[in-house]
């Protein structure tokens, strides 16, 4: 398994030079006390966490899995202790408030905290990860007591979370969900039903697990209207919020899956289990929408780690591996061949991985900052820039969660490739990154849901007004670059991909009021384009810091042409491949629908 | 795990339709006793072994794996005992020649025959996959000696083979092969060394296995030119022909890996084991590439195999599962939701899959039948013929091997991402799908290495000769179709795509003069461009196959329908991919190899 090594210098180059940290810290509350030193040295005490403890702990979590006996889930051999440590070090509560106890520091430090312990060991970070989501969710929806009740230990990570959605019979379509809720006259509600691919639903971690459930209530509508949320503790609490008895609800089997084994995907049985409504009956759904952002952006952060993993695996191979002697004639003539690096095929593998994992790295960090200002106009009660910045969150987070794992997933089958056969070995460690990095572009809604989401929900419904929110920035960008030499490649290719995700997206809407069907039909090629799309924004902007660097200082920067270098090889090789991804999803879904189901 | 179940509609319209294989077997001496009734009743008793026999044994295998004690390895439960069944109804010999006790029937019958075993049971499916390249590589260059002491026995099944190529330090470069091979003066070698990467290397199938080993003599000249090939016999061969005592080559571990668990993959040392010399001294490589040849086809098969499987496994979910509303309205109003198939995008995903199996069937029973004609020619000793078809044959071998198994990989891929989350968890045996799938594209050469192969060699180093000649026959297919009003709109589409090949080839040859890494820079884009273009060719076969017998019926027949629309699917969504592919291959290398290896 590839030792994980944080990448701060990359980290430092995006927050100082691309997006100026700093300078945003100071236009937000939880920002205050976000100084330069704060964040570098929080920074680097994280990354030596990440590196030291948890790194060590992924291939071997990977090959012993989680085990299941008598209702209990045990982690794999030194993951709890690592977890003491995270909650030791008060790793949890980074962005959480401080009335709950948490460091109150903004959420994007949150989100590169998570993205270091995402790829040093995706399956541990899932853990504290989808506790975070229940965090967030009652932080938004529950009450000032359920508040008071659950956060401040959720918040210290002595006690977990979890997000009961899926059962049996429906995971995407949510309303077909059949647990259900029962006031028992006393304030609270018996809870009866089971859950299935509930991950973190048991473990051995913390001394109490709360699950955020979606139940029905006996009198509800049907489908998504009739369904509320639910907060439903492993453990009650006692009269000085301890942990007292046991709940009726139950860990019933885990499942075993292709990868992640360190994470415990379990079933859940709540079987008539105390539950407490979070938020207002029947709107279920919309506050579980805060846990699923929270998640989704999450899971894109998984996407990165594989693809930062999977270039830091098989980077030392390339150079390593002697094979066969470059055809442009010998560069080693001294060993007995030519080290992988010297082909231009295995370049082209490298640096797409490091293309991906530095551009996904950049479209996170921004989706960061809007996070941030989204949760500042919510602390000031400043709903309309709430909404604001909501909508533009809500327009980018399709796109990162399925772009970058499927741009994840393509990176760790490359990082595969390039150890040839012993790729598929399992002591390598670079098959686990693609039986990790599997899962990614399939919970927390498939691509293809993700795609629905964004062209269907997101542009369609919203007639192109978050679109063009989104894209008003890379025009602005284009149009205060046009003049900068060495930007020019770069600007004219963006425009012509403005131009054509413009157009593109008016023909669809057009195409889609004769037959609805070409909305399924174009969605994922729309995704896939409109990732390719962002992510050259991106590549664009980190060029453009890194020429202006790069002029600053004497000489050249070894850092800063490879960053320039990297964002021609995006424009020259990856950007191109949106062209086919145009041509597709123009293409209505005649040729998809006119087949009958009998003769596939 | 999906049930097997053999498409054996599609196959007789292949065999009868497209190809028309009795006028093929008219035209070659080992197809005389091939006639129709014998093909059908042939693939019928093979069909059923492969759907009632080894389809059950494939998760099983998967789930158990294969053992190492001492020295011995042990298959999964169940695997031997199909193994004998196997031997017992003669399927090793089928197109093994009469007078080593084989049916001297058609390659082309043994290719279709290992299609559906690959596709039922893979990993079982390589113990006697690899003896057959052994039988060949004998057959073809071994004395007749050896063919008599070796052959009867291996045709019958009773013993295997393998094929030993790399070591720990060298797969692709086989010129840093270091086994040695130091003559006994005895009419022997002795044979020193460690092989690594030996599927089948040992394993409780039958009494004997007989490797076949490169290794070097010691005044042997540097690199390739100095590479011998060996014959070793785990167990040396008594007066009678028959097993005696054990030979000292043995079997020191087998790798755990990421799929193909019932495979054993076998580090192999050999301790001064006695070997025999196979045709000229230095001559090894030469003689090995025809065991890489039938190895390289063969994985095809698994390629074809894995977007079979993967379609026979989600087609039947993909219509079961209810899932949402249909956007263009209700489709099941008295359903809780509709089912997954009523969706444009699983339709892409399902009709993807189901383009590259039945696509790739096409191009690989055309492999086949000039397989069979080459044989032809070889045993008749037209070798002027023999090297024209094994010039056709070079060329589609690395298109057929890189491209069959990317496309397979996809079909995998799709497949489990249709089950969503559910794809994931091994008891739907999806997953395992993939996990088998993905070292298809890593072993006998990886993607990289068919894609030089292709490029470097066949094509440029053979000045385009093989190249003209395969595109020769789709310009004929073009000619003669123009005017056929229903073909036309694919035909103007292979028309285009012809020019867009020849000429690309022409540019990249061009851009080779200036710069030999402009090949490395093309390679793998030309060769999933030309895989596209290729299947394009036999997707209209197809089509113009099925209008043709759609049109001799009376009213429409549900298969031949399906066809021309998957066909015209495959037209519509799968080969507009080509064109990125275009656009990179002739991006050069220079964007790959200007970045200084220190800054990756």
């Amino acid at each position: 398994m590839p030792a994980y090594s944080a990448p701060l210098t990359d980290v430092q180059f995006l927050i100082d030079d691309v997006f100026d940290f700093q300078k945003h810290y100071q236009s937000i509350s939880s920002g205050e006390q976000a100084s330069k030193e704060t964040v570098f040295a929080i920074l680097e005490h994280c990354a030596k966490f990440c590196e030291s403890e948890l790194s060590p702990l992924n291939q071997t979590g990977d090959l012993e899995g989680c085990s299941f006996k008598d209702r209990e889930v045990k982690t794999p051999k030194g993951w709890k202790e690592a977890y003491q440590q995270y909650v030791n070090d008060g790793w949890q509560g980074l962005s959480a408030p401080e009335e709950f106890g948490g460091q109150g520091l903004p959420l994007s430090l949150g989100v590169i905290k998570s993205e270091m312990i995402g790829t040093a060991n995706w399956s541990w970070g899932m853990y504290p990860g989808l506790s975070q989501g229940a965090m967030n969710t009652i932080l938004l929806h529950g009450s000032d007591q359920q508040k008071k009740d659950y956060l401040p230990a959720m918040v210290e990570g002595r006690w977990a979370g979890t997000m009961c959605l899926t059962e049996p019979q429906c995971g995407t379509d949510l309303g077909q969900v059949k647990t259900r809720a029962v006031d028992d006259g006393c304030g609270g509600y018996d809870i009866t039903g089971t859950k299935i691919f509930i991950s973190s639903g048991e473990h051995d971690f913390t001394e109490n697990i709360i699950h955020i459930v979606l139940a029905r209530t006996p009198d509800a509508p049907n489908g998504t209207k009739g369904i509320s949320l639910f907060l439903v503790p492993k453990f009650h609490l006692g009269d000085q919020g301890q942990v007292a008895e046991r709940n009726a609800v139950y860990c019933d089997s885990i499942e075993e899956k292709m990868g992640i084994h360190g994470s415990s995907t379990c079933v859940m049985n709540f079987d008539g289990a105390k539950g407490y409504l979070i938020g207002d009956i029947n709107q279920g759904l919309h506050c579980m929408f805060t846990f699923m952002n929270t998640a989704r952006i999450g899971t894109s952060i998984q996407g990165i780690g594989s693809s930062e993993l999977a270039y830091q695996g098989s980077l030392p191979y390339a150079k390593d591996r002697m094979s066969m002697r470059a055809l442009s004639g010998t560069k080693q003539p001294n060993k007995v061949a030519d080290s992988l690096i010297v082909h231009p095929d295995v370049r082209r593998m490298l640096l797409t991985q490091k293309a991906f994992a530095e551009g996904g790295r950049a479209m996170l960090y921004h989706a960061a900052m809007i996070a941030d200002k989204m949760m500042d106009a919510h602390d000031k009660g400043d709903m309309e820039t709430y909404e604001e910045f909501d909508d533009e969150l809500g327009f980018l987070t399709p796109i990162l969660k399925a772009f970058l794992t499927e741009t994840g997933y393509e990176s760790a089958n490359l990082g595969m490739q390039i150890f040839g056969g012993h790729g598929f070995i399992k002591e390598w460690g670079m098959e686990q990154i693609v039986r990790d990095a599997r899962i990614s572009t399939l919970y927390e809604g498939t691509t293809g849901v993700q795609a629905l989401d964004l062209l269907g929900r997101k542009v369609l419904l919203g007639k192109l007004k978050t679109f063009d929110g989104f894209t008003k920035q890379i025009k602005h960008f284009v149009k205060t670059h046009r003049n900068t030499k060495e930007m020019k490649p770069m600007i004219k290719q963006l425009k012509r991909h403005l131009r054509q995700w413009k157009f593109s997206t008016i023909r669809i809407a057009l195409m889609a009021k004769k037959d609805r069907d070409a909305i399924g039909g174009a969605s994922v090629d729309y995704l896939m384009f409109s990732g390719y799309v962002a992510m050259a924004f991106f590549w664009a902007k980190m060029a453009d810091s890194a020429y202006t660097q790069h002029k600053n200082e004497q000489g050249v920067t070894p850092f800063y042409l490879s960053k320039i270098q990297t964002a021609e090889f995006y424009f020259e090789r990856l950007l191109p491949k949106a062209q086919s991804h145009k041509t597709l999803m123009l293409k209505g879904a005649k040729g998809l629908m006119n087949m009958d189901e009998s003769q596939f």
